[in-house]
């Protein structure tokens, strides 16, 4: 057996998130069930870097998975490519170590969101982009922004019902940047909680229409409850945009 | 009763095209739900600029249609957007004369369409983009194109099958531009036959392609006959940029 990383495109507005669903279409169900037909009717389970919720979009998904069968590395992507259907897509996949493992390995995630400000909607990105045509000031919340940089418990920026323990993350970069009519957010870190980035994303928009300040995101951070921060932003402006392995961040320093 | 031209934009994804037909979903079909829907019932027939076929977009289609409603035309678009689904969507409206007609009294069109270059597809634009993965010289493919601008008889570019006597056209603009991985192809002429343009597409591919040079061109046209030219590019690729009338050419000169 050997284990295969492969990195995985997808456009999520037609999938029910990542995580296989009875009934559901999912991405790792159509991922599966490609591999199942690769394999002769094999069973081939699929782990991701987590879950990505409806609609939600991968640039660079990773995912690890197991073979049997001695296909070169740089034909796997056309392998299952062509056993998917068309909105998700292997990039790349590299043989990995016995013991890589696509979530508890990934040291650092990226996500973009994007916002559409402009007055009128653009059909043609209704599923891409959050249409947000209000008034807002980009300074602001570019301001406000800074604040989640660094080390800090995000229970205020987590979706309630969560098992998940340890609420501290450290955010490395929390940029807005203005792209023609739209906003597009990016956030890297070492891990994001459930809803994390949505929720930063409705906060800052929230203190872009003036509902909040700027200065405010100390006291939203220190409340550590769900409720002291803003809207959750809609899952089909969010892109899951790379993830990183600590032989990525090997990679990096040596180029 | 007042007539209204207004100008309407769809993405062509999910339509299986303009025009009304049982059992389909189309933009016709759906603008003349949404207005029966606003005219209490009654019936609203809307007339456009020309057809479009399945998965074909349009920036700006434009309409007409009569109401004996007292809506002051600013207001025309957010009435009829808030009965519409997302992916079609009137961008103006304004009364027009009562004899404007938008298929007949349409002086000029402009049509796009999009190519994908790059060798590896994108999922993202799959619906929006013709991918075309070969090497192409487009040098060659925009010394082609210029061999259509003037006033010919378009019939080898004419799928067969039409009713249409008269196969001459006037083609003022024929030209390729390259954005960043994509071609795009801007055609502008006083009216396009069935087919016109993803044929004039299809076949100057395969100029870019090496399969015909582009002085073979002229000889294409003179055949006079749809087997000279080359294959249909696919309707996804396609969109109908901008309907111009005599007014439009007016207001044109006047600023």
């Amino acid at each position: 057996m050997q284990r295969v990383k492969a990195i995985v495109s997808y456009d999520g507005t037609l999938f029910s998130g990542w995580q296989k669903q009875p009934n559901k279409r999912t991405v790792q169900t159509e991922l599966e069930k490609a591999l199942r037909s690769i394999h002769k009717g094999e069973d081939v389970r699929v782990t991701a870097s987590g879950r990505t919720d409806a609609s939600v979009h991968a640039i660079a998904q990773t995912v690890h998975f197991d073979t049997p069968l001695a296909i070169p590395e740089d034909k796997w992507p056309k392998a299952i490519n062509s056993k998917l259907p068309d909105d998700v897509q292997v990039k790349r996949a590299v043989y990995a170590h016995a013991d890589f493992h696509a979530r508890f390995d990934a040291v650092e995630k990226e996500y973009h969101y994007r916002v559409l400000t402009s007055r009128t909607k653009d059909i043609f990105r209704r599923n891409y982009v959050f249409f947000y045509p209000y008034p807002i000031d980009v300074k602001k919340m570019k301001e406000a922004a800074a604040y989640l940089k660094g080390t800090h418990n995000f229970s205020s920026f987590c979706a309630s019902g969560t098992d998940v323990v340890d609420m501290v993350r450290t955010i490395y970069r929390a940029e807005i940047m203005e792209k023609n009519d739209e906003l597009h957010f990016i956030f890297r870190g070492n891990g994001f909680l459930y809803n994390m980035v949505r929720i930063m994303v409705g906060t800052l928009l929230e203190v872009g229409k003036g509902r909040r300040e700027a200065e405010d995101m100390s006291a939203i951070i220190a409340a550590k409850k769900r409720s002291a921060a803003g809207k959750t932003a809609p899952g089909h402006g969010l892109y899951l945009w790379e993830v990183c392995y600590e032989e990525d961040k090997k990679q990096r320093h040596q180029v």
